[in-house]
């Protein structure tokens, strides 16, 4: 399956207004979560109906509307009406196969990110688009499947009374989009552990895996690279919108986002090197015992090759061969024997051949 | 035949106004498809004569003229009279080598990209080149022969009563523009299934065909990188032209071709480097085997080499030699023999030598 | 020879207004060509003194003069008295070290661009320094040497009455500039050519030059990429020069110069990138061809390590042997080798390693 | 333990408020250590309560406090009162796993950078996070522990009545900031007067841990790049902030400080390539090594192998074998066996083999 | 001795005041010479005190001091009370490990830049800094030695009447510039001609300090770049400098001066990669060759096994072995053993393999 680029011949030339699902359906019902507050008040429900949304919407309080699962167009189709959103957008929304972008429209902002989520067991790293659309009256995130990385923000909602309850929707999409970046550090971070290990391991204990490994490794940062790379681009055009959704004071925030980001890239980078060293350091270290190996076997055959060629001659059944007749001529050659093989393991040692 | 630049010496020096086909002609008889439509009416023909144009060209519906094959100099030159084009642009139109490149003319617009076409069996990518000239009465497409990837655009003016019908020839050029990129996508996700499944195939039967087939992959990304690439210049042109034609609503739809490509390019260098991945874990994997196999070999040897020894050694023809005479001698020797060979065989196991 | 930077110690430190040639004599006389037209006349004349050119100059033709050599000072410095033109020119033109470039003077334009001649046999490039100075009266180009690329333009002046004939110094400027970069791409498409076959034919007949001719290919690429590379900021800075020499709507011109070059430049690239590929495949087959041997020869010197010892056992001469005077012994020990040997030979078989 | 990126799972989504030291604590008691001076007067003083504080504070004098140990929110949180601070820069300072930056605020600059510190035994650099905090009354440097490479600064403070004592705050920074860079260089210095050591030991002396060694330096280099890098971007948005704390004249400060740190760029730059180097000259000189003997052994065999040969053929047993029964058969044998083996050992020597 | 970079410890954090000289000194006494001139007269003297100077300075006259030696504080400090100048000047001066810069003062203009000195013998390109002070009255050049590249100016001033004697400080300034750059070039044109020699020179008779030869030059080359790869953006910097100092019409003759630069690093860069691939042939060639001879010993190994076989089973002593008692038995045998040799090389002679 290919990893890095999906489209299939059916889907090729569709409108881009067309709203199909475009992706892995992952949930089977779609969820419908409201956090809905300022700072004095503070509630949280799910609701069934998307009209429902309808008296949130409209207080002064900040809504949060967290939307599980994409693949029932009709509650799309809605949402479109209640909040009177382009319907590219949710074409946007719907295609899970975009790069992380960003798109001013006249009464929004939409944004597009990449969610990671480490196996920490298998080690293999899971993608989910999350798509975040600011209006005025509401903050509306679309998350492919249930089980998400915002539980922090939720929790500073509730418990805090303190910034985060007496900020305006723009801060609470700081707040997501910077768990979100937390997460690609923490990823990092258990990765780089793992791949800072493989050295010390492959040391002590050779396995011919670690090449496996290494490029195990090698693939998941180059598949989290290619997927947050884009949110440089993405962070960096938000911090340059002028809208009356972003307040000015908040682009301390965003490049606050942009130095996580950049360390977490400058950090994959890194990585990857490390990785090509480790592979270079493995296949030297393995060629090194290869020769070796090969050499000690090739001077111990070498030292035979004379005494065999001794006895060769000793063994002719010439009539005439003086030496066979003496009484000692057989521990002589016994003994000449022992002295070339001890001449030869001396030298080949002075020339540390062993 | 040099497969990324051709001229051959009696094109040097041409005019740029010299209208000659340069390159291979792919049709025998030239086609002129109209597609004429507003938001009510629809009307596709096909034309036998330039000068039928004419009742569409001046009405207030979208006229789409699509050309397939170039080698008919007459018919370019009476089209360049018909829409009062520069000369130029039909040089440029007929020269199918040139890089995608967009230019501004007072009054039209020459746009002119690669299509790319994968022979699924062969994987063998071919390319054609097609050029749009967009005008206030009509949109003129150039292709190097029959069949394309516009069916589906087609489809969607026939069926739809909604947005393309409505739209102007901006959006239909973006329309085009976009199933011409689509179809990058679709051709690189196949490439990527197959380029994927390199890797599995060779650990699980490994042969020696594995090397041309990645590099078989490498041309063919290389190939698409060098006839794409300079779209993105093409497109970020685009996108900056202030013209009457294109209406400044329709810069979303470009920003939107860009992000495509730039995923299509991005993911091409993803596959670059999986496949420079493959071909090193191939090679290691070779040399492993390779350097087992001899290994095995050596060990075996080595450890005859003793054993032929001492045979030899009992193969002398001392008159006195007193070994010989013993009644197990011979019993002995093999003895020692097998307790040589059984102990070099532990001693290179416990140095995983074999 | 330095074929990359060239300066003897006795030239360093002149004088910038210094008129001494710096190159190499490649010519014996200098010749003086005119070419002078309009819409209606043209004409062409050899002339013999620099003072033969003031009938041409001062008319409202397109005058041209070319100078084939570089080595007689004093036409050098009559020339700068007619056109009035400033030392520092002269001293570039004589200068054919220098790198692709471009100024403005108060009355005149200067560019340097070179020329590529490519010899089919050797496959070996050489390079000619052209100086273009354009002024108000006249275009004159300075050659090191007889014979160049341009025939196809004076053959373009010489029978079409229309666009050249019609057109100023700068079209004519643009038509040599434009002549000389076909020839960039005419020569790669060549040298692509030679390219693409090496892989065909060192698959077919494997010989050790293939290594040189890809060093010599790598070096080819090398040396053009050098000396053309820079004629693309050339090009960047004439398309930005605001001067009365040059027509505004030239510029469409230039722009397809630039195009031209790209192309030239990245195909350069592609087919290193092949070289590099190509140099890869060939030492990967190449040693996969010494590995296969290498192990054929191994793995049938130890088939016969066993039987070799098996002899040597009965070679001994011990008195008590029984086996020996078995009457089949003979037989059966050949027979046992033969099933020792086929044995090996079925097991290598069936683990590949023949 | 990841080395280059760092978050505990429990660290996500932290308010970016949140006041907690997010690092390592190296030093048990945080120490706050105040320096004041004017061109007159130099109080240095080790201060208890951050209180004590605002004596100097709202002097005229220069004053800079240095706090050594970030681990104690309570005095950090005192701070922000007495200096005003917003608490983000307090929650930035108390983050040690941040990338070197710098932010501008109402009422302060805050800046972030890494000091380095050589074990000069061990050759392990470890690294130090430095805060500056350039407020209208007073520096403030926060420190994660003691001992700092300060000390030059305090020196020219107490020592010299010149340009130190008569500048202001922003030349303090300066000051600081050049120790620090300074001390970039001089680690730089000496990690390179070791690698440029290495190849003139392993040429001296080979040994198989040079590998290692020049692994670790690369791993070195490649820490101090990761950490040092960003720097580069600070100084530059250092040198465009215009604020009243910066005075214009200070501009050229920081371009001494841009120049600085771009030569320890680069060096580092050009001791990675020359590690790489040593890499290849020590694997070509190892190979080199290991062919010569193996070629030496090779031969070695080769020579015995037809005498080997000779004595078998003269060991069989046949009837008639005639050359058995001559007298000097086995003397002529010897001086055949000599004759090829000094023949094949001239034939070697000629070819270079030995 | 770290070659790229340089600091020792008591150096870190000296104030950017601190006049100390930094450096190896390198030349017993100071000298000072004076070049004094306009069109008409012509001064050239060796001044003994630095007081001396002002009867030059004042005059209308263009006066170049040139200094040898930086060891002297007190001679430095007495022409920065003379002219005048900033003491960071003179600190910056005496530091000769700083990048090539350009620094404009309020009175003058400083430019450091770095001269190389080739010695031919061995090969070795060593290092000297230039510092230029440009101030209304005087060009103050520094040197560490004696010896430089500017004796070619000094003769243009002596002998010619033109252009050099009518100018100002800024084209003196050019002119010493100039003659620095055509130095690198000289030089590299010198190195060049080497490294293309190497190649031609280990094909004809390859011996194995070729790999060290060619890590000399890559680390020369190397040092030349990080030396002068500064030089580009301090030329850069110069020609967009305004100030009175510099003559608008000079900016030509920077642009010169840019130009010859950029031909120097293109130039290195192309050499770097001659050198790698030369690297690359000379390992491809030794493998060559080794491979060649390992076959050749190999095969000619294995020719012998299956004959020592043969003569191994006749060499055995059972009772009936039937063919030991034919008459032409071990003539046959060698008749075989010519057959099977003669068979063997055969096929290995088609296989080629010998």
């Amino acid at each position: 399956m290919a990893r890095f680029i999906k489209k299939h011949k059916h889907e090729i030339g569709l409108s881009p207004y067309d709203l199909t699902f475009r992706g892995d359906k992952k949930i089977e019902n779609v969820l419908l979560r409201i956090i809905d507050f300022d700072s004095l008040n503070l509630n949280e429900e799910i609701i069934k109906n998307v009209s429902d949304i309808n008296k949130f919407k409209n207080s002064d309080t900040v809504t949060w509307l967290n939307i599980d699962g994409l693949h029932n167009i009709n509650i799309i189709k809605e949402l479109a009406k209640v909040f009177n959103l382009d319907s590219l957008i949710l074409a946007d929304v719907m295609n899970t196969e975009t790069r992380p972008k960003i798109q001013e429209y006249e009464n929004c902002i939409y944004i597009s990110v990449k969610m990671l989520q480490l196996n920490e067991k298998s080690g293999i790293i899971s993608i989910e688009n999350l798509s975040l659309i600011l209006t005025k009256s509401a903050l509306i995130t679309f998350q492919e499947k249930k089980g998400d990385v915002f539980e922090p923000v939720r929790e500073r909602i509730r418990t805090s009374k303190k910034r985060i309850r007496n900020s305006n929707i723009d801060y609470l999409t700081f707040a997501l989009l910077d768990v979100v970046i937390d997460n690609y550090i923490h990823i990092l971070s258990v990765l780089g552990e793992k791949i800072e290990d493989i050295e010390d391991n492959f040391i002590m204990n050779p396995s011919k895996n670690v090449v496996e490994k290494i490029n195990f490794y090698k693939r998941e940062l180059n598949f989290i690279r290619k997927n947050i790379g884009p949110t440089k681009e993405m962070l960096l055009a938000l911090s340059k919108i002028e809208s009356e959704l972003i307040n000015d004071s908040s682009s301390i925030f965003f490049k606050e986002l942009q130095d996580n980001l950049k360390q977490v890239l400058e950090s994959s980078e890194s990585y990857r090197e490390i990785l090509s060293d480790q592979l270079n350091i493995y296949h030297s270290s393995m060629s090194t015992k290869l020769n070796d190996t090969m050499m000690f076997l090739t001077v111990f055959s070498v030292i035979f090759i004379p005494l065999t060629f001794i006895a060769g001659v000793y063994g002719t059944n010439f009539d005439v061969l003086p030496e066979l007749h003496y009484k000692y001529s057989y521990f002589i050659m016994l003994g000449l024997m022992a002295i070339i093989a001890i001449g030869m393991l001396l030298y080949f040692k002075r020339k540390k051949w062993l």
